[in-house]
């Protein structure tokens, strides 16, 4: 038996449901349900967290450097020389947005991604757009990094690539089970191919840079051809920033600890700080190291050959095994990538819901602990995305990265603003604010440059992607982020209108009641109406039986059955010449509620065959269903469905 | 005002209800509702009638001849000398089967098609097989008739080939508004193509027969060649037997009139029969026309070019503007033929409905006071079949014209069995059965002969067609026929098994409520719970609140408001550990249940959130709606929706 436990000697009891969930193909799928005090030990360390949450971040040192030379090549190949300082100038950047985010890592241990810092210091407003730009980003990185890991395969096997489409959306689905299952398994699926990349990548460098060293590093073999003869120009401060802009796509995933501190062992802000900074040291190395050795051993940038897989080839000589291996990591990490947005992406639409701005449903947390409903969301938008974009990267990616930057500055323009606020408090005072503490900090104006520059630098960065790139596809998610932010505020302010409609503050109590009026709709007389009837009977003796009739021979037996057993009860058969069933009935209502008197009731009594297998149901007029759903929309009209099961 | 007319003095009043049908999208589309007592006024007259009817039978014309000669090919072009006696013997079986459903037409004036016949004089497990085989045929009709006659138009211009699915699925989805519409409008659709088409016909065959008998009939110029090299055999009685049936196609189609004369105005049966034998005399007569035509310019069976355009060409001296019209009448002819099926399918299966053989909801007439259920369900499963099959009318064919034949078989047979029945009984006197009258009638045994004859041609015939292309598709027939009878059989068995549950027939009066147990379901302490808890103390003082907790804090919050607001009433809280909402409330209330006193009720109060619009649905969990669909399942258990709506 259940233990009832009375609470403070009130009329409140509170027990344990008895209910075991069911071992189903659920189970099978995504493993046993977890039980909510089971959910501090779901927490990962450092290792696994750098596997979860880099793997976007790392993934862009496959393509970044890709991404600066495709520029510079456009003034002709002499222009590669200023990669090296575009390299420099974007780890530069990297290391100010390290040090903000681990700044915030430690003001938010509860998980400080650009949202919360923006609606903490900057309000509503700018809160909103950084949510929407980061939502949207995150599915673009699902979608763009499996299309892109999938483009990798189709290159290699072509035979694949009529099926690219359904491959990359299995993969994305794959992930969607992955992650429903819960973090730490997730975890330990993603951390194998994370560590396999950040191992091939360094062997490969290294090597690399040791044949340099030593002096005998070579040129590539054969290298690609540039796309197009370039048109010669001189290297203009446009074409160094664009360069610029573009490399930075390397920067893509570096907020996403910060998002994700909750998941972190305690104490929870040390390792995600040290993680990030590793992820960042390792990041900036790699991203450097390649940028140089490719220009040192001529890598040219093409669509038909990585630079990654140029250095490859000359660093181990060929084609051979340890290539192959760089390759098959250097795909699968692309693929793995998208894992962050889907540890990210439920955790932020469930903050934007717990504050009222998406779907409260978003905040349920599953059988697995982990918030089902958004993983899910994010699976079928990404997979429409690649539907529609037909798994195209190149049609892709010129939406990718706007909102990365979009949140980078509202992120650090509001821990500037922060900074500014804590300088300016009297020593020794605290403010609590929301989740954070606000207390004076030696250096603080220090901290607020650092900020500020950051703010400042990701803030031209983005909007010289959105010109570059405005026409590509940019504007998408110019106008997207806009439509969210009206769609935040919609819901929102739904909440809040509902609950201040519903809420005790100044209410008096329901009105009484003082007045039952019952109405009984039945569509023949056999037992089942004839139980309905005797349940109306104990609510009140004003009662009144409806029938819509369609044909008046059955209209005639009814009545002659009415007469023996309808209990006295007054009875109206409703001509209906059109046939119809339900809009005469639901006439008849609302005629009696039109007479309705203050404090009186109406009651429908909705007697409801259930049949003993629900496909039986194709069987009956599902007309009991509709007349319930179309009389839900009337105020003050309460309706009772009386079963009659047959056993 | 209504006008309440109290009836005979008692507790039945009967008034016409006030709703109008408002205008809509489907008033536009299918025309203005119709009231019931405007039925009469949609019969149709003998013109109308023949086009609406006959068209099935008629298009046959267009391929029967090439169908005998098909499979005299294969013993050589010497072969088809066989083609006339085998068309003057097809011509004496549409004689005997006309003669027989004339006769059917007097006999049954309520409509006596092949299912009726059979279950009043051959019982219910005939009636039921003959039901399924035309079923089964009138889905064929249209799959096939609009696929052939799309086949002519892709032949004609072959850019519109990749679209045949969707052009041939567009024509049947027009043809079911058209018969949504209503019978008399599709008939004035329907007439012009018909009479075009007879015209066309008549002046091809006459010229032809003209030149014939005044001796300048030429030959076809440039034959098609014969698909194959023959292999030169003797011609066997099988293969005679073989031409024979498969020139029998030209029969498909006979049958509609008799399933239709309710359709037709006063006089019915005598408007039907003279329909039947005009329409008889017409498709007879063109058939035998166009077989001795074919031999006498020496037509060739062919794949390319049907026998009906190589006539064509052959009389009009070429590819002229008569020829085209010949063309296009017979192309629009075969499309049109399906609109036999969209009259009779939706006819039939009201009357199997009405039977209790299928789903009662086939008897409701819709706004244009058609079956609209079943001219809905037969264009869905015919384009159905026509996606599975991809609109190909060789895959389709051998499905094809089996059912006919089964239902000519078991409709004759059952004509004969009453004419045994009728010649038995003493002169002078009746015998109602069902919704005709047996009377002794004189030339009982000639009419039982051709009855029977007929039956016993139409047997081989069908055994024929099911032995010759068993293999190429007319196993899903014999397959499809007996699962559909089983069918029919499990609907009827659960009609019955219920009407005799709910029966009142020896019936004690429902179970007296002694004591009313309600439980109140609620998710916060809110004006809605408020007001579903007022209503609730209108019911019972049994009330137990129940709260499931997946969040202890909003626990605590609610556990203090229910102190100042729950009025004294006990509140159970469930903590929910794998945080479900449902199965624990299912679990407790059938804990509930389970301790259930004799007469006693158990009612759930669910507070259901209605919103201003429908689509802040996706706002809110649908919790509310979740639960009483579980619940409906549980016996003895009332639900309750009190709905709050916002103002």
């Amino acid at each position: 038996m259940p233990t009832l436990e009375k609470e403070r000697g009130t009329t409140v009891l509170r027990r344990t449901a008895e209910y075991q969930p069911p071992h189903s193909w659920r189970t099978w799928l995504i493993g046993r349900p977890l039980r909510t005090a089971d959910a501090p030990h779901q927490a990962i360390g450092k290792t696994i967290g750098l596997a979860v949450f880099a793997s976007d971040a790392l993934s862009s040192t496959a393509y970044a450097t890709d991404e600066i030379l495709f520029v510079l090549a456009a003034a002709g190949a002499a222009a590669f020389v200023y990669a090296l300082p575009i390299s420099l100038a974007i780890v530069a950047l990297l290391a100010i947005v390290t040090l903000s985010y681990e700044q915030t890592i430690h003001a938010y241990p509860g998980g400080g991604g650009a949202y919360i810092v923006a609606r903490d210091n900057l309000g509503e407003f700018p809160a909103q757009m950084a949510g929407g730009a980061l939502l949207t980003d995150y599915i673009l990185t699902v979608a763009v990094s499996v299309a892109s890991g999938v483009a990798q395969m189709t290159s290699a096997y072509p035979s694949l690539f009529p099926y690219r489409v359904p491959l990359a959306i299995g993969l994305v689905l794959f992930m969607m089970l992955v992650n429903l299952r819960g973090v730490r398994e997730s975890g330990a699926v993603f951390a194998v191919p994370t560590y396999f990349f950040l191992g091939m990548l360094f062997l490969t460098v290294g090597s690399g840079l040791t044949q340099y060293l030593i002096g005998g590093l070579g040129a590539v073999q054969n290298p690609p051809h540039l796309g197009k003869e370039p048109f010669i120009q001189s290297v203009s401060l446009f074409v160094v920033l664009h360069a610029f802009s573009n490399g930075t796509t390397a920067l893509t995933g570096v907020e996403a600890i910060s998002n994700g501190v909750p998941a972190f062992k305690e104490p929870r802000s040390r390792n995600a700080g040290i993680t990030l900074m590793w992820m960042a040291a390792i990041l900036g190395t790699l991203f450097l190291v390649i940028s140089f050795l490719a220009l040192k051993v001529g890598a040219m940038p093409s669509e038909a050959e990585t630079v990654i897989s140029q250095l490859a080839r000359t660093t181990y000589g060929g084609r051979g095994l340890l290539y192959l291996a760089t390759i098959a990591a250097t795909t699968l990490i692309l693929v793995m990538a998208a894992n962050t947005a889907f540890a990210d992406f439920p955790r932020l639409s469930a903050l934007l819901a717990a504050d009222g701005f998406l779907p409260r449903q978003l905040t349920y947390r599953g059988s697995r602990l982990v918030y089902s409903r958004g993983i899910v969301a994010l699976a079928l938008i990404a997979s429409l995305l690649i539907w529609l974009f037909q798994a195209s990267v190149n049609a892709l990616i010129p939406l990718y990265a706007i909102g990365v930057f979009l949140s980078f500055t509202l992120s650090q323009a509001g821990m500037a603003h922060r900074w500014w606020k804590v300088g300016h408090l009297p020593p020794g005072q605290e403010v609590r604010e929301r989740g954070s503490t606000l207390r004076r900090e030696p250096r603080w104006a220090l901290k607020m440059a650092i900020n500020g520059v950051g703010a400042v630098c990701t803030a031209v960065v983005m909007l010289v992607f959105a010109m570059t790139k405005f026409h590509d596809g940019a504007w998408i998610v110019i106008l997207l982020v806009p439509i969210l932010v009206a769609m935040f505020s919609a819901i929102h302010y739904h909440y809040r209108d509902l609950a201040a409609r519903l809420s005790l503050e100044q209410y008096g109590g329901p009105p009484r009641i003082s007045r039952q009026r019952v109405i009984l709709a039945i569509s023949g007389v056999h037992r089942g109406t004839l139980a309905a009837l005797r349940y109306a009977r104990t609510l009140s003796d004003d009662i009144t039986a409806v029938h819509i009739c369609t044909d008046p021979v059955e209209a005639e037996t009814l009545n002659r059955k009415w007469e023996s057993w309808g209990d006295g009860i007054r009875l109206v058969v409703l001509d209906s010449p059109y046939r119809l069933l339900l809009e005469p009935l639901l006439g008849y209502i609302e005629e009696i509620a039109a007479q309705r008197q203050p404090n009186e009731i109406i009651t429908i009594i909705v007697p409801q065959f259930v049949p003993r297998h629900w496909w039986h149901n194709i069987l009956h007029t599902q007309a009991a269903m509709l007349l319930r759903l179309m009389l839900l929309f009337k105020p003050g009209i309460v309706i009772i469905d009386v079963p009659y099961q047959i056993e």
